[in-house]
């Protein structure tokens, strides 16, 4: 890709090239994850490079480490999910491809699949980080700059392939759909586990025949507690739904 | 594309035909914004129909409308975005990328670019809806469904040159990086226009030589108002800055 070159030569002046070893050892990893032999393995270099293991450069203020290809790497992961998700459920509407994506590109399950990929292994850190934060998304965060390595390196086409076909594989989106299809099942289901009754009600209606618009107020034992509004009674009690899933911090 | 034909056959069987007159008119106005005559004309023609209009199919609870396109317009953009700042910015970081591509894609600016490309002319709403949201962003929408429409007409090598060389030209890069470049910038202009004193305060250091964290506290008036992390105490200024910004909505 013809991007590559350009963006990494002043980046790759700076690095301090691998031993001969190293390099054949990473590359090899790469290539048993990718199914190709990486062109530029300084890309991949940077990618398990975490934060906390950043290196100062001869460019003031600028460290290097894993986040810039991270960045890059969410955005790349983020419009492939789009995609598949889109074309797997024609009939769909957006809220659901937008819940059923932040369910599959969440840390969670990103730092499993890293682990699951062996990408933990060569993940470059400062010692002292492990114990810092309990939630930690390091392992994530280098799938994800992983991710942007292989666009840089090898182009759409084949990001978009290894994506849909050797991390999306790792779920199962049957069981993602079923069970957590909707806000107000996931609302639901909380209402039950906590004890706590659940009840929506439709509070305002505008609009005429040809264009409506409806509130729906959801109650938590009887106490308002979030409102939505949508083109049918069921989008605005998924919306109210939404909101008091994010208030209570359900989701994913 | 392939998939093209894959994900709209059974939606372009639900479709209203368009009459010769009006195919035609439409195929020549997306033909002049995109440089080439589109395949499927009905991915174009459903990017354009807000959800006001959007029409009952005969799959129970499905209408159509553009907000899928959208959604999936949403991420390419954000994708083609995000790797032309990682190209054209190979050292600043991930913060800087962030910013500078959420001034990009906003509301505001999509529905600005939406209508100097004409866009406006072609979309469909119902009547009513004009005067129910004074901050609509109808066109903005419809501009990200377009670009979900090119992407599943053309690929995505043709939407990445589109977005470059059609969207992205309408913006003034070197004066969003100068005005906007950083989130302490903006709250120190706030408070400037609004006549409040705003002061940064380091009031926690972690770690140890190799790995350090720090903390800012941000005061409006000697209040408390924001706080922030970095690994260094820029950083940790900057992720202050930037949670004062959420809080008051200063973030485009």
């Amino acid at each position: 890709m013809e991007l590559s070159n350009k963006v990494l030569q002043p980046i790759i002046s700076l690095f301090k090239s691998l031993s001969t070893e190293e390099e054949k050892r990473l590359k090899k990893a790469v290539e048993g994850i990718i199914g190709e032999r990486p062109k530029n393995i300084t890309l991949f270099q940077l990618a398990f490079r975490h934060t906390s293991a950043s290196k100062e450069t001869n460019i003031e203020g600028f460290r290097e480490s894993n986040e810039r290809l991270e960045y890059l790497g969410d955005a790349v992961l983020g419009m492939i999910v789009a995609e598949f998700l889109f074309t797997k459920y024609p009939f769909r509407d957006e809220g659901f491809l937008t819940e059923i994506r932040s369910r599959i590109v969440n840390r969670e399950s990103l730092n499993q699949i890293a682990k699951k990929l062996g990408l933990d292994k060569f993940i470059e850190y400062d010692g002292n980080f492990r114990g810092m934060s309990p939630r930690s998304s390091v392992y994530g965060d280098a799938l994800e700059a992983f991710v942007g390595a292989v666009y840089m390196d090898k182009g759409f086409s084949f990001v978009r392939k290894f994506v849909i076909n050797n991390l999306l594989t790792h779920f199962d989106l049957d069981s993602i759909v079923q069970n957590n299809a909707n806000f107000k099942s996931q609302i639901i289901e909380w209402g039950q586990r906590q004890n706590h009754e659940i009840r929506f009600e439709i509070t305002e209606e505008r609009g005429n025949w040809h264009h409506r618009e409806f509130i729906s107020q959801l109650y938590v034992d009887d106490e308002p507690f979030a409102k939505g509004n949508g083109y049918s009674k069921k989008k605005a009690e998924q919306s109210a739904a939404e909101q008091a899933c994010i208030k209570l911090d359900l989701i994913g």
